[in-house]
Order: structure tokens, then C-alpha cells, then sequence
């Protein structure tokens, strides 16, 4: 074990606010209660760790066994919630915001991955599902088919995957946990702004 | 252990019994055969349990392990499938049925979580899942957000937010569990019916 | 232990690829890019036996222990994806070949239930959960409603109920397991294709 200079669970813990936060303004436009937002806001932090450690059998999640993880997006939710009333959030700020949650996120579910000795392959899908299944889950209870199966996300999950495979990559090479870590996060971010900036998309399923 | 007057059995397949029926019911007007309606039955009768189940890691649920529980739900689905075609049913025994059962799941769940020592905010967060989350699957199925994201709903998570509380702090003061059960399944019960005789609701996440 | 002519995993490798096809065409006409199609896909294809292994308890589900199953759907869907660009798939070559996917899934299923040593309706419940979750997660994805709860579909899980059931009178009469898997595939492959030929469908909840 090495120390990072910020913790993880001081990484998670932005990450977890930040989706918590999305998860709220998902719910704009649908005339949907405060219950509604605080499930949505809790289903985005969580529902990509939590999807993870089912499949993993990894049970109780993280955010069951300590109340701090429940307060975290609770609170964040609540805040948002009246914010929202009052005046609009600074969109860019929040995809900014929003692309370092991705990398986080994907980050600590392809180290649990690897660590629990998965194979690379099911080590970086882990990652991925970290990363998106949250977001994935908040679209579904809305209704919606899912913003990151269409090409107007600019590189969502695709980041995801660049990052997470990094990780696999300089990790089979021996590179230390921080160093494989942190280039990992740094190409999901680049990816992922860079496909926002240049409105970069994957191929559509029909062309036409 | 007490002995209640009513073994929680009976109360689980009263609950179970409801839950099915407004299962049923969801399915009216959306061109759903007999399949779909027994898997909503099941879903919503099971769902919260389920759910639960799955986040505490105690699998296989409960009712994959005694067919007593299958055979509940589904009988009830089958009975009012043809119920349903031949005349509609009282809307408003209904709903105060469905509030008994909305209680007693939570009480159930509540009451898990806190024997197999979660924190008191998150055995209150495991009742309110095992009240709400098998209605808001049956709706996901259908592709509709979930009647508890409304207003309309008039205090439904909201009550059982209050029973599964009262049920925690009485707990933790030391009062009997019989006791505690009774007055937390009174105050989901007074909260949902006054929500639906008042039309009370709780705030939009827009105001206007 | 019995040897079959064709050992379980190339038929389960068989009914993964013809799910994932399924999965991906089933994207058709709703603007998804090709990482939606790769999740529709896997969906589709693990789905039914990740539910059933939730359900169960048995985690990790398989196709997170080999890389070989996560390889089949991924590459089967990355071929589909660019030949559904060019050309249309013989539709009806695929409706037969999903019958049999159906049929050997669910066999899958209930086998599995059976020698978990659940009681005999929960382990038809469990082969036809195998049959058919995966669809309806896909469904659900979508946003729509599942085409299994439809009339529109013909037999699609009675036909796993009559084939699921036949396996389980079949194996409590002490039949060999080969026969009575044959069997059960065999009557859910004629229902289903039954179903198909002569429009049969089983009653809707609205007659009118």
C-alpha cells in the first residue's frame, strides 16, 4: 500500500456528490417530488457501485455500512434541490465536475477488478459499470432510453474504457497503484473533455 | 421474542396479496397479456423485499424459499385477472388496503435492518425500500416514472419515512418490539390517509 | 453425470450469441451509438442467468469468471452492428434461432434449480426467468414496454413454462437428465414455434 496525497474515500466522496447532483437535475422538466429527486439523486451516486458489487457478491455495499456514504448524496440532493428552485447551475462547470466523477468512479472499479483477481478483460467492464451504470439507472426510472447509449454523450463510456484499460495496462507492467491510477484518470478526463469540446461521437447503429 | 396477536406471516401475506393486486391493476389500458400480468403481480408483491434482500447480501429471498409465497402472488393475479375483465374494483378499499400493506412492509423492513445492526438512518432507508421499491419496478416495467416520484402520490414514501422513524427512536428508548411495530404501522397508516384525504404532497423539484 | 452428444457450454455459448443479435437489433431506429448497442447486447445475452443468479445467491455470475463468455457476446454484437449497416438479417432465420436461445436457457435454469434443491414451481419459475429477464432488462432499457408481456409475442414464456414443466415431471419420475432436457427443449421449441405459425397468444387483461 502506498499514500496517495488525497485519500479515496475523499475522491469518492466528491464523486458521490457530483453524481448525486446530476441525478437531481435529471429530474428538471418531469414534475417529479422531492422523494423522486432524493431516489434519483442516490440511485446516480450509487447505482454504479452498487450494480459492481452484486455482480461481484460483494454485499452489503460501502454506502450500507456507514451512514456518512447516506448523508453525503442525501444532503448534496437536498441542497440541490432548493438551489435548483432559486436559479440555474453553470452547466459547464458541472460537466467538468461530472467527467472527474467518471474517472473516479471507473478508477476504483477496475483496482476492486484487479485486486479481487478478475481477469484484465472483466477488470476494465467492471471499471466501465462503475463509471456509467449509475447514470444508466437514474434514465431508466425516468423513463428515458439511457443519455449515454446515444452519440450526444461525446465520449462517455468510451473515456471510461481508454482510462480503465490504462489502469490494466501499466498495472501487467508493474507501474505503482498511484502512478497507474492517476494516468488513468487523466486520459478518461482528456478523452472525455476532448469529446465534448470537438463533439467527437461513436457510430450510430443506422448511419442514415 | 413476544408473541403478537397476529403471527408477521400473516401480515407478509396480506401485504404480498395487496401488492399483487395493484400490480394487476398498473397493467389496465396497456394492451398486457396474462404473462405480463403476473410477472407485475410478482414484482411488485416481491419487489421490495427483493431489492432489500439483494443489498443486504441474505439471498436466496424469501419466496424463492417456500412456494407458499409464489403461490400467494400468483393465485391473487390470476383471481383478479379475471376479476378486472369482468367489473372494476372499489378504488377506495383499495387504497386503504394498499396503505396496510405499505405499513407492514416497511415495518418488516425496518425491523430487519435493525436486527442485523445497520445504522439506525440506514434500517430506516432499508424500510422505506421495502415499501416502495417494488411499486417503483412494476412501473419501470411499464415504462412510466414511478407513481412515488409524483406529487399526486400524496405522501407515500414520505409515510413510511415517518412509521419506520417512529419505529427506530422507540427501539433505541428500549420499548418493546410489539409495541414499537404497532405504533409505526398507526403512524405510516395516519400519514398516508390523511395524505390521500387532504391531498397533501410534498414540493416539486419546479415549482411553477 | 451423463455425457450429452453437445456439451452445455457450446449450446449456452450458441444461445449468448443469438441473444446478443437480438440485443442489438432491437436498437434499430432509436439514434443509439455503438456503446448502447454493445450494453443492449450483453444485457440480452447474461441477463437471464444474472437475475437468476442474484436471486440465488450464486455470485459471481459466470460471465464474469471467464473472459470466453464476455469475448462471445462482445464480438457477436461488434459483427452484427456493422452487417446491420449494410443489410438486413433474414428475419425469420432469427425468430428460430431466439427459439431455440429460448428453450436452452431455460432448461439452463431449470436445471439449475433443481440441483440447488429448490422446490419444483420455484425451479420453473427459475428456468423461465433464465428464458426471458434478459429481454426484458433489454426492453427496459429502451424505455418500452416488454415485448414479452405482449400478446404480439406469441408463446414466448409459456412455451419455457410448458417446457420447464415437462423437465421437472420428467426428472421426479427419474428419467435421465439428457432425455428429459431433450424433451423439455423439444416442447418448448414446438409451443414457441406453434405459437409463431398459428398467431396464438395468450389472453389480454382488456378483452375489448
Amino acid at each position: 500500500m502506498n499514500t496517495p496525497l488525497v485519500p479515496q474515500s475523499v475522491l469518492e466522496h466528491f464523486g458521490i456528490a457530483v453524481a448525486a447532483i446530476t441525478g437531481v437535475l435529471a429530474a428538471r422538466g418531469k414534475r417529479i417530488d422531492l422523494f423522486g429527486v432524493l431516489v434519483l439523486a442516490l440511485v446516480t451516486a450509487y447505482g454504479g457501485g452498487t450494480v459492481r458489487d452484486l455482480l461481484m457478491g460483494d454485499l452489503p455495499p460501502v454506502w450500507l455500512r456507514s451512514s456518512a456514504y447516506l448523508l453525503n448524496a442525501t444532503l448534496t440532493a437536498l441542497v440541490t434541490f432548493f438551489v435548483v428552485r432559486l436559479r440555474s447551475l453553470p452547466e459547464r462547470v458541472l460537466l467538468i465536475a461530472d467527467a472527474f466523477a467518471l474517472a473516479l468512479f471507473t478508477m476504483i472499479g477496475v483496482r476492486k477488478g484487479i485486486t479481487l483477481d478478475f481477469t484484465p478483460s472483466v477488470a476494465i467492464l467492471l471499471g466501465i459499470i462503475t463509471g456509467v451504470a449509475g447514470g444508466i439507472l437514474r434514465d431508466v426510472l425516468l423513463g428515458e432510453v439511457p443519455l449515454v447509449f446515444r452519440r450526444e454523450i461525446n465520449l462517455y463510456a468510451t473515456a471510461a474504457l481508454g482510462g480503465a484499460a490504462l489502469y490494466v495496462g501499466l498495472d501487467a507492467a508493474g507501474t505503482a497503484e498511484a502512478i497507474a491510477t492517476t494516468a488513468g484518470v487523466i486520459l478518461t478526463l482528456t478523452l472525455r473533455l476532448a469529446g465534448i469540446r470537438w463533439k467527437i461521437g461513436l457510430p450510430l447503429l443506422e448511419a442514415r
